[in-house]
């Protein structure tokens, strides 16, 4: 989603190994090992306390690397800490035999680690394959000043100008446009700048949404927001070049009346709760884009528009409507389509002018935010066969292409977003995010959110964790852990057996980081539902994983997922990583592209329309897929040919 | 406009002329007296203190006629009070010898006094000329309740109950019904009803704009408002029979900010000037409503839409838009059309569903209240060529018919509501209404409004004074007075020489009411602008007086004018009196016909786009026509041939 990368790249050698990998300026030497396949013991999570990672720098130049742990003199002779020392040159470092791997593992054989590419789009595309139609665009009119022969109303002048200065015709306009047209006109010697919004069917009319003094054709913006019942995400969109200008989010203020959407629904539902959940809701929103207009020098009076997606129930909190009967069987939303809302309307601190879109939904439980997914990603457009998963509590699957898109949803528990787990939580700092382990000494190497000292594991953490330790055959099938391991790191624990992975002295809470059986049984669990899901829905619409032609992932979870971990544990279908695309945040990326051009809104309709619902809890072949799912990889092995032919291999 | 006439009405002979004439029942002796043509002298105008006016009651019923003037044996003899004894029964009735007209005037033939016919609409005919569009519909739907097969949302099953069970498809629906959607549906058993709002235009979508529990498809209501300068009439109005169930008045709230719309628009440019204006006539506007609904047992909820027009400054100041340049040089408005409006954005205490349409204006000085009363009156569906005329502080003049229509505006200046006559007042209680004279004794029969002591002139009572002065010679053809009459009542004044109306004692002011030679001069001044703006206007667009086929009067005044006085003094072109149609308040006529058809909204931008504006102060025509008409009737008595016969044979 950042397309202002411009950061240099660097080679890194390890040794003895020889591995070599090249990674961006500024990133840690941890994590250039963990790219590069090398093991370096780090405990402490990237937070310098553990004094373990020591690396000797034997060319090129690194960025800190010191702390009370290594004395004057060992730095002098080029030791650093891997964990706090930062990538600034080409270099060559050599592990030391502290935190060297044992012999097995000694091969100069960078592993591929693979990470879905990112979706990337550009309005240039947009334009090239015809679709692209900016929802607003700014017109200068330079008017002559009335006289008693021409006096007519200075609505009727900007309208003639229009025409007679680009051809326009046939507009709408707004009480607060004509509100400040007589001083506007006058500001500038009868140099306006309007802005027109487009129509998005063919017989709309085009409407005259703002009017500013002068020629400020220049400056056009959009928001775009992503309602997500944890966090709420907001953009800045400069429709001009079609980039986001800023990104923000924040805790979406209900949170402290509920973490999940269930509860959300229950507050709501009580007096006032409605009216409670709407206001906390839009006052993050509100906060957000202050933040995005302050930190970006663009008035309020600027913005005509804004998009917004979430899921069924927090759009219905957004817009104050009753979400009671979504949680109660037949599970019946209030709507799932939403019309153009003036953006005051929901209590938006935005211009009266301004409008706010809101993605439509499918049903009670595959919300906007899917749906903005499948718009922005493009999926709707692809010949490919797809299968779009968004991961959180729910699972939303959709899969199709242009001719046809069917969606289900599952739940697939918090086990992702750091609930059931012991030591689960989310992806914030401190979090273990990724992991490796020495398989002769079973010591890890924890890589931490903001290099802070581990507080707790987040969800691909988690899925590294468990698919490292089911690889080097630690856990088994069941997630079961081998009793007969000689390692004080493996411990039986009030919930089954346990791996420690970080001690309480180098931990950031008051306690060892571990993950127990139980933990492990929730992973699986979780991993299974989204399994069994996307082998339901795909069979279910008479299709074999074999034949997907491409995966999107979507989702906090589902960018930073390691491929390799995802497909190891059975949680995604083994299919050439290749064929796997992340689009990160893609509900945002839907209200972006929303911002960005019509041709969104004018195909939404037909897609939500054309979308079949397909209800995994009514069919039994569901609990089958789930059950047989509750093994690692899978209780069929065929499916995961390559992870079984690596498992074969490893023992 | 009143349809509920269900007054009865009955002969009244008075003796010894033996004039007969039929009136209403409920009406006083002197009104029926008027009628037919036969003076009584009533210096107190109705309200019983002179005692002058007894009539002896020699057959039939009266009621009331006696104050202390009357003892209880003249009472018993038979005399009356004719001012303020009403009438109940076929009556003869002999005037006394005291109030009695000379000989002169003894015939039995009733003189005819011309009032213009009153135009009246209905639905049927609106029906019957296929231009009848219905603006809303109500729909009841009787829906089942959703089941886990048929678990659509809410919103989706109205949409396809709207389909099964009305062949109805295709809307738009708005955020305040989606938020009681919910509950509605489960109020009554999934049985509501739907209010459809139908498009203007072909290519416009049908809005959904309330949805109510269970069936309340035969209530239907809208509001229409004419917002004068001076008084703001609000009306209640039933869609489903298109009466009006309610007609309320009040001052414009502004009225304390200045009398006329210059200072209305001087005081909006100070500081918060606009915003004050436009609180105060919104403050008038929601009283009005309060008292429309209370009084007819209408929730607010009920209430979908209201139509209101004034002037371009009134509707300016109502929707919050600067008036700056209105009386600026050139005179140029911000708009002339007003796209519909939510009620609440100008602050009207309606449901936020509730739209507000604006009637568009042609210019600074022809407002929507004109377009209005061409609209309402259906003026432009006419194959007659016709001459609107709304006569206030300034006279707005339309000609033509459904193939074209051209206005103008002219400055007829403010005697007619009272301003520059001495003793000038509105249409209020006290007002000298309606006059007649005995010739012989110079006697006056003052008739005023609600039967109060004379307080002042209002400007019917004006035209119908200076019309009799001057049909009986006792002002000349420029307004003086004849010096040689032999009464107290003609004496010379500080405004030169004047005419008594009303003694002290009899009045309800401190001061005798008089008519002087200053404002019968400032009454011919403005009845010329009127004059000469119409003949001015006629023959700009290549016709003559004489070809006019049809007058239509509106306004307060045109509502009440005596036609026969006004083409003596040369107010009116002298057409056939049964070619005049008035319309009372044009503007409120207009607002009513838009609540109760679309026709009206489909055909108003045409209307106002084809009409156009004539500019009388640019053309030097006016002004020689203006000068012809400073006498009475006219410098050339050629163009009032009826007039000049009737005078000559009198003299």
């Amino acid at each position: 989603m950042n397309g202002d990368n411009d950061k240099e790249n660097y080679q890194i050698t390890f040794m003895p190994s020889g591995r070599q990998v090249e990674v961006e300026s500024g990133i840690s030497v941890i994590k250039a090992a963990r790219l590069a396949g090398v093991h370096i013991n780090a405990s402490c999570g990237g937070s310098g306390v553990c004094g373990k990672c020591r690396v000797i720098l034997e060319s090129g130049t690194l960025t800190g690397g010191k702390s009370e742990k290594l004395t004057d003199g060992e730095y002098e002779e080029g030791y650093r800490q891997a964990c706090i020392a930062t990538i600034e040159s080409n270099a060559t470092l050599r592990i030391t035999a502290e935190s060297e791997l044992g012999t097995g593992a000694m091969s100069a054989e960078v592993p591929i680690r693979h990470q879905a590419r990112m979706h990337v789009f550009n309005i240039e595309d947009l334009k090239e394959a015809g679709v692209f139609m900016p929802p607003t665009e700014k017109r200068v009119l330079h008017l002559s000043e009335p006289t008693h022969e021409d006096n007519m109303a200075d609505a009727g002048r900007i309208i003639q100008g229009l025409k007679n200065e680009y051809n326009e015709r046939g507009f709408k306009t707004h009480l607060p446009v004509l509100k400040r047209m007589r001083s506007a006109l006058r500001q500038k010697d009868f140099v306006v700048t309007v802005t027109l919004s487009r129509p998005v069917s063919k017989n709309g009319k085009t409407h005259i949404v703002n009017i500013q003094p002068g020629d400020v054709s220049h400056r056009s913006y959009g928001l775009a927001f992503d309602i997500g019942t944890t966090t709420v995400y907001g953009s800045l969109v400069d429709r001009q070049t079609g980039k986001l200008l800023a990104r923000k989010a924040d805790y979406n203020g209900q949170i402290s009346y509920g973490e999940d959407v269930i509860s959300r629904i229950v507050y709501a539902e009580k007096p006032k709760g409605l009216q409670l959940m709407h206001e906390l809701v839009i006052n993050t929103i509100n906060s957000l884009i202050d933040k995005l207009l302050k930190g970006n020098d663009i008035e309020r009076d600027e913005i005509t528009s804004i998009t917004l997606s979430g899921n069924t129930a927090m759009t219905h909190l957004l817009l104050g409507l009753e979400p009671h009967n979504i949680r109660r069987t037949p599970y019946v939303p209030v709507s799932t389509f939403f019309p153009p809302i003036r953006a005051r309307d929901i209590d938006l601190d935005l211009p009266l002018r301004a409008v706010a879109l809101v993605y439509p939904s499918i049903s009670s439980y595959v919300g906007g935010d899917i749906i903005a997914g499948v718009m922005g990603s493009g999926m709707y457009t692809t010949e490919a066969v797809t299968l779009y998963i968004d991961i959180g509590t729910n699972a939303e699957i959709v899969i199709g292409n242009r001719e046809w898109l069917v969606c289900a949803a599952c739940s697939a528990g918090p086990a992702f977003e750091g609930g059931g787990i012991t030591h689960g939580m989310r992806a914030a700092a401190g979090a273990i995010e990724d992991f490796s382990l020495n398989p002769a000494t079973y010591e890890p190497m924890n890589i931490t959110l903001n290099n802070k000292p581990p507080i707790g594991i987040c969800g691909s953490g988690l899925l590294v964790i468990v698919a490292t330790l089911f690889e080097y055959g630690i856990i088994d099938r069941q997630g079961k852990f081998n009793r007969d391991l000689d390692t004080p790191r493996i411990r039986e624990g009030r919930s089954g057996y346990e791996y420690v992975l970080t001690w309480e002295k180098e931990a950031g809470g008051d306690s060892d980081i571990v993950i127990n059986e139980v933990d492990i049984e929730n992973f699986i669990r979780a991993k299974a539902a989204i399994y069994a899901g996307c082998k339901t829905l795909v069979e279910g619409v008479g299709l074999q994983i074999t034949d997907l032609e491409q995966i999107i992932l979507a989702g906090a979870f589902g960018s930073y997922i390691d491929l390799d971990s995802a497909m190891t544990v059975g949680l995604l279908p083994e299919v050439d990583p290749a064929r796997v695309l992340y689009v990160g945040n893609g509900s945002l990326l839907g209200s972006w592209m929303s911002e960005m051009s019509n041709h969104i809104r004018r195909d939404v309709v037909e897609v939500v329309k054309n979308m079949t619902s397909f209800e995994l809890s009514e069919v039994t072949d569901f609990k089958d897929q789930y059950i047989a799912s509750l093994f690692l990889p899978h209780t069929d092995v065929s499916l995961f040919p390559e992870t079984y032919a690596r498992l074969k291999k490893s023992k």
